[in-house]
């Protein structure tokens, strides 16, 4: 299954994986599915395992030195990403992203950079990692999704293409709701309430319902900015720093 | 679908969702759906939408104090989670993880900490969110793994998943490889390198060839020490602390 539109997206993602179908699953749901449908966004993968180096169907080798595990051999990876360039018709110059817990801490701020490319391929590893030549040679930007250790690179991959894509013209429906969120202003989002007006004891705060719409701005902003202060302190010293507060 | 099995698992996870084919799809690959096969987790999931508070079938409605984009309301969320506790066969108790850019930073810490529960609820949110006060009236653990903005909170509670179940004993079947890794010892990885011993002109270096295991040790230690002050200097600095240096 591949996503082909006559008219030409707005962004090709490439994924280089061994779990083609995980990516592809995961990708179709909610609004990077609808987008794809929309032909706002293509996804194609390249299964590394279509490219081992030997009969056997090797992708895979013990590390020299010794350790735990098995490591991802250089040329399966690498002619797979020759593939993912045949497809693009590019010979070159795509950037191409690793998910490394070692990389570039991944951030709304790299969102918005990598959502002005039309082309990205998304290197995957699995087992213990992948030979440091193929990405010294392939990889330019390693990107960590933060500091945990998960099975594979495919779940770090879709939140990347998931936080991307989002930022692209028209995915979501809604264009204000790309503004109006966490982190666009420095700042974690303040509390939300929608009906009925009491739940459980709980009530609504009585300002939301004033109908005074500067009123309700002030006491978002008051909110959003204790809740910053109290659970992400450094966060809430930068948004001070940028306002030339400190 | 379930995972259902004669033995008692070591973790359920309950997954309150408004994607139920998501989560199962992407849980069903690699390693959490081997260990599902064999019995060690167990995932369910509960479709938000089945607890509409209307004949209209709604679970959303728009914030008070006016804003793009609608709110969970707090009934649908709650009766999914009562059904979850009843599959669970509890009747409260169980740490509720909601997904969130608000909450605590996701580390691996956390996923330690989560590893020894033996049942966890998660919440996803999507649209622009939830009702405030029924994530004060259940939520247990708000995380958010990373800062950077998605379209739901699907993505990361597969990351969450992933992240906690490698770390539940005879999921990952090699062991070691859940003790040495990156974060571990607070440093990055070391770099990898596996067969041929020349690729692209380029060799492994002549080291770890050498068979003698203390040299190999030594070298990697370097490396990784190398490579976290250099790309994560703030991580290199709280690894000197721990130990003394500073």
């Amino acid at each position: 299954m591949r996503y082909v539109h006559s008219e030409e997206p707005l962004m090709r993602f490439e994924v280089l994986t061994l779990f083609p179908d995980l990516i592809r699953d995961a990708f179709g749901w909610g609004m990077t599915g609808r987008a794809a449908a929309d032909g706002l966004l293509a996804l194609d993968t390249v299964n590394i395992r279509d490219y081992p180096t030997n009969s056997y169907g090797s992708i895979d080798d013990e590390p020299y030195g010794g350790g735990a595990g098995m490591l991802m051999m250089c040329e399966p990876v690498y002619r797979a990403y020759e593939e993912a360039l045949r497809r693009l018709q590019r010979t070159g110059g795509v950037r191409v992203i690793c998910m490394d817990p070692r990389g570039e801490v991944f951030t709304e701020a790299k969102a918005r950079e990598l959502s002005g490319e039309s082309e990205l391929i998304f290197l995957c590893g699995h087992y213990e990692g992948i030979d440091e030549r193929v990405l010294q040679e392939i990889v330019t930007d390693p990107l960590s999704i933060g500091d945990y250790v998960l099975t594979g690179g495919e779940l770090p991959a879709l939140v990347v293409m998931d936080a991307v894509a989002r930022l692209i013209p028209g995915v979501l429906h809604n264009e204000a709701s790309a503004e109006d969120e966490s982190f666009d202003h420095g700042l974690l989002e303040y509390p939300q309430y929608t009906r009925p007006a009491e739940w459980h004891g709980k009530k609504v705060p009585e300002i939301l319902m004033s109908g005074d719409h500067k009123k309700v701005l002030q006491y978002r902003e008051r909110e959003a900015r204790r809740r910053t202060k109290e659970r992400r302190p450094e966060l809430y010293e930068e948004y001070l720093r940028k306002r030339g507060i400190w």
